[in-house]
């Protein structure tokens, strides 16, 4: 377990060397940021919640045939990956104003949109990830237009379907952020597949009765209750028996049983 | 409300004018028939309970951008809805083998299908419902190549949706049938929007847990609890509070305070 070679360390997850080439394990941390690493703190045991939710998400979206990098959860803080070429994006879906939209146009928060909004954010710590347009993409050559095609369709379908499971379980998806990479499938052909992953973290999630949010704005607002929020979302999504009786602070990653020392 | 105009009477519905000109009122009756009405019988509150669920799913899926008929509901046993040129065409979107796609194939039921399926029928009791291909669709010109697609598209988006929503609240949507219909809108463009009903009726709903049927299976294999089913259906969806304490065998159809008299 020592000798694993760590590829990459973001902010909430560190990547590892796979068992087998073209494989990457995705451990889950605690650590929590926003306003582009002015605040940070240790949120205990997020890392095991969104390691679960984020699983159970990608593999529903895995069985309606939303092509992702899953492949399967290894322990409670880590799950293997494809590998792939992460494009420099983030996708945002947005069904409802919060945030920045609220804040760049000037719009109360919590209006329905009309219609879903997709964004494009450029992910660079430095340049503050600003918000930008296909034609930004196209010309600095970060996605081919048919690869914005395919994330458009992804995404779109990705929030049909979260719009539909969280309705099921009580909750309004506000809005979400997603990233794609390209995968050299089987086939030897490269696809645009969801990679990252889907949890509290990136997602703006709201109880549909009170309103109160079930999220990481938790988190940027100082509103406490951060942890108790996320376990909600789990329990409610039906992952948290399993979580349940498990120590949300182990901070284990490869156990004896997973056979991958 | 007796000098109202019938303008169709359906198996499970009748259509009645509606209060303005291109509306209809969608009456919910508790009859239900199977296997091209060889087999028919009534269960009690069965109008009722489809009349609120598709209620709620309609009016979910104008909210995604779903285009269809539904404007509002009017009582216990009727809606409001858009005067459409109906296409003489069921859609069946399917996720898991089952009924005439597992005698067709010889396929066990409850196998999950790699991709969804889309089907087509033309409906006809004479024929018997039989099912087509989009050759024949386009050669007898029951709808362009265009609205074709434009089905398929809403198809796809619905069964994203359904699909999130039923598994949020521990259903599992093995398939479905839609049907379609051309709405002159308002902007004078004719459209193609979802119409008809979604309901236990016609979708084939399944305890995620126990695999229990939650839809007219019941009533077409004489499992009995056809009611039961169908209510414990709009009791997870949340339509069912309102549902609760009502006389579902009243048969009433306009009332007072709706003032449609």
């Amino acid at each position: 377990m020592s000798k694993r070679y760590k590829l990459y360390e973001g902010k909430a997850k560190i990547m590892y060397e796979g068992p087998e080439p073209g494989t990457i394990i995705q451990y889950f941390k605690d650590d929590a940021t926003a306003f582009n690493n002015q605040k940070h703190d240790l949120i205990a045991g997020k890392g095991v919640i969104n390691n679960r939710i984020s699983e159970y998400l990608m593999t529903k979206l895995t069985e309606i045939g939303v092509p992702n990098h899953f492949i399967r959860r290894l322990n409670m803080r880590e799950q293997l990956i494809h590998e792939v070429e992460m494009l420099p994006l983030e996708v945002a879906v947005r069904n409802v104003v919060a945030g920045s939209l609220a804040k760049r146009f000037g719009l109360e928060e919590s209006t329905q949109l009309q219609r879903s909004i997709i964004e494009y954010y450029y992910k660079s710590d430095e340049l503050g990830d600003p918000l930008i347009s296909e034609g930004h993409i196209n010309c600095f050559g970060w996605a081919t237009n048919q690869e914005i095609d395919d994330m458009i369709i992804l995404s779109l379908r990705v929030n049909d379907f979260l719009v539909g499971l969280f309705l099921g379980v009580g909750i309004r998806l506000v809005d979400f952020k997603l990233e794609f990479g390209r995968w050299h499938n089987s086939n030897e052909e490269v696809q645009i597949v969801l990679a990252d992953e889907i949890s509290p973290d990136n997602c703006r999630l709201w109880d549909i009765k009170t309103n109160e949010k079930m999220d990481k704005d938790r988190f940027r607002r100082d509103l406490g209750g951060v942890k108790e929020a996320y376990q909600e979302v789990a329990r409610r999504l039906g992952v948290l028996t399993e979580i349940n009786n498990i120590d949300l602070n182990n901070h284990n990653s490869l156990s004896v049983q997973d056979g991958l020392a």
